[in-house]
């Protein structure tokens, strides 16, 4: 049954993980033989495998605890969400600074006082959040964070923020992904 | 008066660029210089000039008008902020295809069906969109944007669009970002 290893429902190309991902297929043979020798020339990748493999590689196939900090119009947008459980990443509490705001709740989490954050993250052993305050406040409440033990950050405040080596920041400012979009419209 | 130009009011160096920005000094020098001689060595940039060519080169210097599909949280979200007017991005209308949802309104903007776009957008001539809609609608949305004549398209929707060459898309997937920081953890 030598020949069964090419149903298509059994094995993937790169050329369709091209059409895929939009990511050329030299690329995709590329990264994925970084990881070791996935593919057979020819016939292709196996699909459970190589989907069990990536998860492995990209720790998906684990669910991620996050805080975040920042009730506006985006953290509730984010909140209200269902696609980040969807691939695996929590949202356990959510923090403001906002007297008004804190005891409301979103769905039906409860906005906690950005105070409480720092207890709340040790007992819980927290190690991701999301920062979606103004830019004013972004630095102090990226500092509470990373006092209070988190090592990585998804950051949407406009600000390039400050921090330690060994802390991870990924910055999202939306405003210059539009700037990209004009810059090559020309 | 010669060294006038070194007051730190009217020039900048490299490295307090990078100290803002947080790129390197060197690839900033490198990047300005490939739009000519903006500064001087061991002088920097003259403030002002600076800032009015860089406003020319990123075209920031103007509005951009855009329309937003998709008034969900996240659509939503965008028309609320305030940061995009004041980078210089107008979101002019707002379209959903929920009756539920069309005629409501968000801040002051009316929701307006779909089917309204096309005629929308050609007589207004905007050229940039921003899609918000779940992954299943997008590439449904694209279509119907390009062929009413948009350009550019910042894109939300975990979904690689297929879309003509001379159109730029910009994908922003949150979750991907979330695995990002995930896979830098270990």
């Amino acid at each position: 049954m030598e020949t069964k290893i090419n149903n298509p429902l059994l094995t993937i190309s790169s050329s369709r993980l091209s059409d895929i991902t939009g990511i050329n297929p030299y690329q995709i043979r590329k990264d994925l033989s970084y990881f070791g020798e996935f593919g057979k020339r020819g016939i292709g990748y196996p699909v459970i495998e190589l989907a069990a493999q990536l998860k492995e590689i990209l720790k998906s196939n684990q669910t991620w605890n996050l805080v975040l900090v920042g009730a506006g119009n985006l953290g509730t947008a984010f909140l209200r969400y269902r696609g980040f459980a969807r691939r695996g990443f929590i949202i356990k509490a959510v923090f403001d600074n906002d007297n008004r705001k804190i005891g409301q709740k979103i769905g039906n989490m409860r906005i906690r006082h950005i105070q409480e954050m720092e207890k709340y993250l040790k007992s819980k052993k927290i190690i991701m959040g999301i920062i979606t305050v103004p830019a004013r406040s972004a630095q102090e409440v990226a500092d509470l964070m990373i006092s209070a033990g988190i090592k990585s950050i998804l950051n949407f405040a406009p600000i390039n923020l400050k921090h330690p080596q060994e802390i991870m920041i990924q910055n999202i400012d939306i405003a210059i992904e539009l700037e990209r979009l004009v810059y090559y419209l020309s």
